[in-house]
């Protein structure tokens, strides 16, 4: 089993509009809700390549329920969300059917309380006995410590798991001074961790300060990775264009997919590319499409570079 | 107990954004929901004056839950909505706090099925038993025959129960045939009925279709109405500025509550301008405040008109 841990789920709610017009009334044409939050983005993808895959984090509120109940209907997803008092927030994407542009407005989560936050601690403990790995995603809602992912990497360390962090700003700069096993950072964030703007400079920074792999995400440039193992580059011969919202997401499934079964690093990050370009492909937001998968999986470049990371 | 039916109940949120441009990220700064649908609102401000309400209509999915546990919570409210299988329709209003403006998104709501119209008809006709009026409002789910409130309309004159009706368009032209008691279309929804822009033109053709009195809400001109007992207008002293929605469901709220205790018309008709100017002034839409209605009570002016109707 593999763990996702989303401390701020979300319930996803795309509306589709004519043509979104500011200070005018709206009728939405077109309305599809779904879980949300980036480690369950990840689990979708875990378990669409046939991983069972176990989530959890905090669910609260009709919100949370209408989460829940989209979770226990995803084959070999498991819903392992922790209570909360407070209401699991939305996020609202309005598609402008006339332009294809998207607006999206983000609800700020609810308030963990501490006696949530150990609730949570602990529920997290016990999951991590029988995974393969666990992934730690996205943002913390209000009340959830900043260092929170520095102490949930060390949890997992010393449980033996394997643990990917995928986050951001200062909870970033705290989780991976804790040593997690990968970071998956893009662009924006490893700017932000390290002050440089420049890629490799930025990937061989951020593992400097603690992570054993750093697996960039470039956009269209790839990803460069940075491991015990040695240094790549991925690439593809042509571009995809569309969303690309859900393609870090899946690039993450793809990392810890392959490492589960035991693959060597280029092996691995063929598989995170070819995910993730699929997912930029992909008509909705956060899915993948098969074909594209498989097609692009030979069609991945992997250049090893001989110099030490 | 007066009854009220919204057959298209929804979950109103309003969320709260530095500034709404279009095809970017927005953090919501402050969220805030409630139940909500034309009946709901006209709910809370009967039991805001004292009446016991019962509220009937649809609810399903997890707004749904959030609706019921929102109508729960309020005193004198007692929730009797119909549960059907899809989600309750979620409406979004977006303020944009730089210019104040609003931005509105509703969701179709729920188709509901034959079964499920049947089984509201048994409720309905149950809860009218013990009820003194009630109030039809709002628009129509998909699934409802456009004719509901004309078969609603007669089964509550069937029971001896004083029935308002406050709809628009088709559902309203085949409703005012059934001869209700009281209609209260503001100038579009006249405009629309009868293909006339003069107001008082309007309301008499309005009449002649069949309700027995008919209050035309005109804005800023006050109420016109049109009833048994003689032809009044209403108007204030001076025009209050504010969030014109919710005006026209607080009117009705005046309309029912005055009918329910046997006031005569001139004094019906100043509760309802009083409450409709109380909630234009009120800093949440729907909401009313209690110190300007009570001050307006006594600077509605009621002109009678000698003219019959």
């Amino acid at each position: 089993m593999i763990l996702t841990v989303t401390l701020n789920t979300a319930l996803d709610i795309t509306y589709h509009v004519r043509a979104l017009r500011p200070h005018t009334t709206h009728r939405v044409t077109d309305v599809v809700e779904r879980p949300g939050g980036k480690g369950v983005n990840v689990a979708r993808v875990l378990a669409a390549l046939g991983h069972e895959v176990t989530v959890t984090g905090f669910a609260g509120g009709g919100t949370g329920r209408t989460v829940r109940d989209g979770l226990t209907a995803t084959p070999r997803v498991t819903d392992a969300l922790v209570p909360v008092t407070g209401a699991t927030r939305r996020t609202v994407a309005v598609v402008d059917e006339r332009s294809g542009d998207t607006t999206q407005l983000n609800e700020p989560g609810p308030t963990i309380s501490p006696a949530e936050w150990r609730a949570f601690q602990e529920a997290y403990e016990d999951l991590l006995r029988p995974a393969s790995a666990v992934a730690l995603c996205g943002s913390l809602p209000p009340g959830v410590p900043v260092g929170a992912y520095a102490g949930l990497v060390r949890t997992a360390r010393a449980a033996n798991v394997p643990v990917l962090l995928d986050t951001s700003g200062e909870p970033l700069r705290r989780g991976i001074a804790a040593r997690p096993d990968i970071v998956k950072p893009n662009a924006d964030e490893l700017a932000e961790l390290t002050g440089s703007h420049d890629p490799l400079r930025a990937t061989q920074d951020a593992r400097r300060r603690g992570a054993r792999a750093v697996v960039a995400s470039l956009g269209p440039d790839g990803l460069l990775a940075l491991t015990p193992e040695g240094r790549w580059r991925t690439s593809l011969p042509t571009p995809l264009r569309g969303n690309p919202s859900g393609a870090g997401d899946a690039a993450v499934a793809g990392l810890l997919s392959a490492l589960t079964e035991h693959l060597p690093w280029p092996a691995r990050l063929t598989r995170a590319t070819a995910l993730s370009a699929a997912a930029v492909h992909a008509a909705t937001a956060g899915e993948f499409e098969w074909p594209t998968y498989e097609e692009l999986l030979d069609r991945v470049a992997v250049t090893a570079d001989a110099t030490a990371a």
